[in-house]
């Protein structure tokens, strides 16, 4: 029998999916079970960007053109412009989902053996890239009780080797839900500029920003035009995670071209979601103050039982719709696991992601979970249940 | 400035794209262009399979399975069984596009370094896949006055080196159109069960086969279960090219969890086209006969067309809509330049793909073109007066 190539044999899996089996049982038995666990937002995607789908008067379904549709471009370019980034619409590159924006990214800058630095705990799939690519992600730690802010820039310098390439941030984070102050970015910047690393920016929850603050793009910094790229996805911000249309976003014409030509070898984006991707960008505003009332409330309500449990520490995020916690348990995953095997409560039980997957150095993260607030606040407040009855009995074992 | 990658500064361009600006200029001189160059079908997509996605009720656009809709690849099993290929839901995952299916199959199979033999000249994005890869691709030549049919087995076995870890057809061939036999699969077979080798077969045209010759998947040989990987579109079959929906489809469970690890990384396949997809698998077996006729009558109209030209060399194609052609020309490259830049007759002029860019080894098909019929008959009259005509003018220069 002929082997599997090493890659395909070190790719690590999903750190979220090891427990789906353990819910399945769980729904089997009659146990409902509130999904923390990933971010699929419940929020029902706009109706009028459905319909600009159905609506489609196509005859042949075609390619489009490999950096997407020109109209959909030229409509982003007015999008970005609404969040402060000035591009052209050259400058974009519609990818597939955020995850092909991330390849592209890694692909055209970094090679085999090449390092990026990256703040943990980071989205995990960030591993499969990196294996994928054969590149080396370099962690530096951030921690729950900085309430995961930027780690020091001497922990940034102390980590820079010849092979290190660029630095990548998810803003607002996911897992942790924080989101990076201007004076975070400028220290970057300088960082990069003082030894010439791109900054990937991954800035999937862009509009997801509570207490008033703004979110500011790595593309907006000035002086770093040439070192920053925006990976970018309309998945979260119109509840269209199933499109699959993300963009890739930079100034660095270099840059670009390597990128268009490794999205004319996969030919083109998919073209319906194109088209919705089109018409969100003339969504009315209301639409976005009417999804973030909802999400602030959420987080609100999850963090603020969070904090009344015993022996809970959960940092307050300002955006994303992810929080991190820390439970007074012993193993998070074994907690995890133990929720949808072992436990319920008013016929109930919950499912979080344990953290030790966002972290990449061994060890760290054991007592932590990521909660993503994709749920309505009933059932927000049906899984806090659960798990305050749970903590209890747990460690009454 | 920070510096791109080698691989970004590697990756191959579009050998098809080299002429676009050239036939931008045509266009804007008004001289209609008759687009033989690339494989985007001018037949309509089925309104019945656009309708099901217009029809959809969806309240949220979610993320599918990461293996694409378990309804969707139930009903693919219904199709492949059909076509002679007995697997289960679970022996298939759905893809963004056959271009995803076969990066899935080269990470999944084969590591940097390692080396996929292909019969030239193929598909000129597999360049850019193994350029992505860190693969090496290496040619054994099939040529023009073969008809392009499988080269002889010592010129596989000449090229089984430690590192060679697959074969790769494409059946019917994209760019020659050529259909393999049985006996020819039978060769392929006993390589690779021999030197325990991967068969990756794109049978991306399947559908596409004439003189009521039958195509056979590598899926369906005996014997070769644990070494054949089946790269599949909807593109072709269905006019479906921007949907973007392809397949990966085995039965070696080692390369389905791996290539199943890299689909998770990138969470799903586009939703909206996978409805289409599941649609299709409905359509009557007279729509697949319609088409059939269709093209079998553009194959017979430009085949003859260049076979009456003089100096013109062009094998029967027995399947895909292809058609290789040797031109008495120095160059094919400059020929088809000129054909858009300096040649107009009764105001159009005709754009082909040098075949120089589906080679591996240099210097090879310089007088080779690679001819599309995805126009109408009456279009690739048009296509074929001009080119009879350009190619008396071209050699009085």
């Amino acid at each position: 029998m002929p082997v599997i190539s090493h890659r395909g044999a070190q790719m690590p899996p999903s750190p979220i999916r090891k427990l789906v089996p353990y819910a399945e049982t769980a729904k089997k038995k009659g146990t409902k079970v509130y999904h923390l666990n990933i971010g699929q937002p419940d929020i029902e995607t706009p109706k009028a960007i459905l319909d600009a789908v159905r609506h489609t008067d196509m005859k042949v379904l075609e390619y489009s053109h490999s950096a997407g549709f020109e109209s959909y471009r030229k409509k982003l370019v007015e999008y970005y412009a609404r969040n402060g980034v000035n591009v052209n619409h050259n400058q974009i590159i519609v990818t597939t989902g955020g995850s092909e924006a991330i390849l592209f990214g890694i692909m055209s800058c970094l090679d085999p053996g090449d390092e990026i630095i990256i703040p943990e705990p980071f989205y995990a799939n960030y591993n499969g890239f990196s294996t994928s690519a054969g590149i080396k992600i370099v962690p530096i730690p951030s921690g729950i009780d900085d309430g995961f802010s930027l780690p020091p820039i001497e922990a940034f310098e102390k980590a820079i080797t010849t092979r290190t390439k660029a630095i990548m941030i998810c803003n607002p984070n996911n897992p942790t839900g924080y989101l990076y102050s201007r004076e975070e970015l400028e220290v970057l910047k300088e960082i990069c500029l003082k030894h010439d690393l791109f900054l990937f920016s991954d800035e999937a929850y862009r509009e997801f920003c509570y207490d008033g603050k703004k979110h500011i793009s790595a593309l907006s910094l000035e002086g770093l035009e040439q070192h920053a790229i925006l990976m970018d996805t309309i998945s979260k911000r119109y509840s269209a995670c199933g499109g699959r249309i993300g963009a890739f976003v930079t100034h660095n014409q270099q840059v670009l071209d390597a990128a268009m030509k490794f999205a004319q070898a996969r030919l083109s984006p998919p073209s319906f979601a194109q088209i919705l991707g089109e018409a969100a960008v003339d969504l009315p505003a209301d639409y976005f103050s009417e999804v973030h009332a909802e999400y602030n409330g959420r987080r609100d309500l999850l963090v603020s039982r969070l904090q009344a449990m015993e022996g809970v520490k959960c940092p307050m995020p300002g955006g994303a719709f992810y929080a991190m916690a820390e439970l007074p348990v012993d193993d998070s995953e074994k907690f995890c696991q133990w929720l949808l095997e072992s436990f319920s409560h008013n016929g109930a039980t919950v499912m979080m992601a344990p953290a030790a997957g966002f972290y990449a150095t061994p060890g760290k993260g054991k007592q932590e979970v990521r909660l993503a607030y994709v749920l309505n606040k009933e059932d927000i407040n049906g899984a806090m249940d659960c798990l305050e009855a749970a903590l209890k009995e747990y460690n009454k074992k």
